[in-house]
């Protein structure tokens, strides 16, 4: 598996771009992307678990009942989520996506990030259209932008495999800041795969990744109202149809893998006012649920989390945020080391504190990605969640969001 | 019941006091309480559910096994949790404050609060223990201050009321500011009462008032090693013994809650950083369960905590917290307004926004004690929870606290 340019245009036959077309305010900011197959893809997608829905949600399951899809039309600055005419308005703007591209409109992903609650017009949306399908070709990077919301950096990954002696690329575009934690698909991705597979096969792909990827990552514990992640694999890289378990399948899921771990990465260290990247690794647990348990409550925790930020070592937030997580797991048992660039220290051993020296912990601690490593001693459970520090700029950032 | 004066010490046969030992380096902080009934009590308590537990409450469990006590001994600036010798630590507490005040040490309740995983040295609070012991008189002031932690304001308050035709009192002071979250106790509270009731009766009391009050707290998300809430019942009211359920009991439980949702709204308020005390009230749930996740879940989203920071009517947000808390709802029919001291808008009618006027919004939100009033049109289900706005001085507190 390669790195390679081009986002979510690596793979053959996608095109895609993101202009201005007026929800936001700030005409320097693209605010909505479309991403095109030249050819019908097979599609899958993963939606939040939040009973609130956002409306474009329901219009893209719907749309995706038939596992096929050409295109992706995405704005933000506006959720449409919570308003009345939501499913409507998610209609029309698929409809004119699909008028202006020729295709069918059950053939459009529809998505929408943003505020909740403020009605979404579609007319600048439909404006906009000739435009934006005029302008598309190798331009990820524009529909990256174009999805963002507080997001500092686009996020935008490619990759290239062998599927059959087939070279497949996949590529992924991701926006996601704030309102972000586990619960099935936590942010809006879109992945295209010139990799021939079938419908039910991409799908069991996608909701086997998201339980160790996109569920693993928090930045601030809510879950939104309007994520979802969805694959679009049109097949012109030409390799025999995946269509059940076997070779082709684990190295279709190691390249999804590659691409979801990347993005979640880039989603955690880009977290509102984050300034570092904190990952928490358990290993030893009794099973790998358990892992993701105790993983996912580390990264959770605020007050963990502020810690992080202020670079202080310290290790008794974390065996709290351990021994409150739910899981069951013997706390007498638990070491704890913080890794980074800058090495490693062991700070607690046998759910006790150890003496270690806070001038090493301080330099490993004031790096920009920090790895908490958990061993439980229980079994060979593994889980590795994501998440980010809690930062002076998070409160900045929502205490007055809508203005 | 009318409110009183006195704190744990307004109940007849109680003494209290508070000095600095020197756990704290800070000489102006006093770190070390001392509350004590001149005969004996009977005594309840409810303690943190997570599984890494400070070693005072494995000993004062033991302690309270026969539903006896008369003192409570407890220092601040260390929490003797994670710690190789932190039982033996505790008992060594409990057998000195023992032997200074010629009681049993099976009768001590020993509580801590302050930093994980650091050894807790008990030379200062034996060598302190005459002077502390000397000095007891109507001092729970004192004692509530030395409980005191990040804590800005020291809280206590006190009740009397009437059962079987005697006056009794009721006082309380509570410790808490971060590292508070639902889950049983979570804090240190120590109440005192001159009312005669049987453990089991107070314990029953004990433990159903928790469910609406102090579970219903949270500043951070994160459940502490450290806490209890212990009662300690002498008798010096004289009242007929309370020894089950009826109109004495409903008395008791009255007073007993109007203490406890008092601390509860003051450990909110008082949260670290805080400049907001947040309530919410959940009505019109299927159950009154289904109202406490409700509550809680809107409590503690940091979304809807820095919206609230903010003054910012970001209403959507707690829609979404209502529709990830888990709880099964209909959120087509949740109406949502926003009370203080300034009036009430509403915000959100059968789960989509109405027109509000954002200045009204902004004049009531830049109250110091907001409430979030959820109707959900679905049942007699209710519950009230307590938390805090989120700020910049929770991470400031937060990303520094060891030093």
């Amino acid at each position: 598996m390669i790195e390679i340019q081009g986002g979510v245009c690596a793979a053959k036959g996608f095109l895609a771009n993101g202009i201005h077309c007026g929800i936001r305010k700030n005409k320097t900011k693209r605010d909505l992307a479309l991403i095109v197959s030249q050819v019908p893809a097979t599609a899958a997608a993963v939606y939040t678990t939040n009973l609130v829905k956002g409306a474009p949600l329901a219009v893209t399951k719907k749309h995706l009942a038939n596992g096929i899809a050409r295109a992706v039309i995405c704005n933000s600055g506006n959720a449409n989520t919570c308003n009345a005419d939501g499913e409507a308005v998610a209609e029309e703007m698929s409809r004119a996506a699909a008028e202006t591209l020729g295709i069918d409109a059950n053939d459009v992903i529809v998505a929408s990030t943003g505020v909740i609650g403020q009605p979404l017009d579609p007319t600048p949306i439909k404006a906009a259209l000739p435009a934006l399908a005029e302008g598309l070709g190798a331009h990820g990077d524009l529909a990256a932008e174009a999805i963002m919301t507080t997001d500092t950096k686009p996020k935008e990954i490619a990759y290239s495999f062998t599927v059959g002696g087939k070279e497949c690329h996949i590529g992924g575009i991701a926006k996601g800041s704030g309102m972000i934690h586990p619960n099935l698909a936590t942010m809006l991705v879109f992945i295209t795969t010139d990799c021939a597979i079938t419908a039910p096969m991409l799908q069991k792909a996608l909701s086997a990744d998201v339980v160790d990827s996109f569920n693993m990552v928090s930045v601030d514990g809510d879950t939104s109202t309007n994520d979802m992640v969805t694959v679009l694999a049109n097949g012109c890289a030409e390799n025999p149809v995946i269509d059940g378990e076997g070779e082709d399948f684990e190295s279709f899921r190691a390249a999804l893998r590659a691409v979801t771990v990347w993005l979640c990465r880039r989603i955690a260290g880009d977290g509102e006012g984050a300034t570092k990247l904190l990952e928490c690794t358990v290993s030893g647990a009794k099973d790998d649920a358990t892992a993701r348990v105790i993983a996912k409550s580390v990264i959770c925790s605020s007050l963990t989390k502020a810690a992080i930020f202020g670079a202080d070592a310290n290790w008794g937030r974390i065996l709290c945020a351990i021994g409150y997580s739910g899981a069951s797991v013997d706390v007498t048992k638990v070491d704890v080391s913080f890794v980074s660039a800058k090495g490693s220290v062991a700070v607690c051993k046998n759910g006790a504190g150890i003496e270690f020296s806070e001038e090493v912990a301080k330099e490993i601690l004031l790096e920009s990605e920090i790895n908490v490593v958990i061993a439980l001693g229980d079994g060979d459970g593994c889980a590795t969640a994501w998440g980010c520090d809690l930062t002076y700029e998070y409160v900045r950032i929502n205490g007055d969001y809508r203005t």
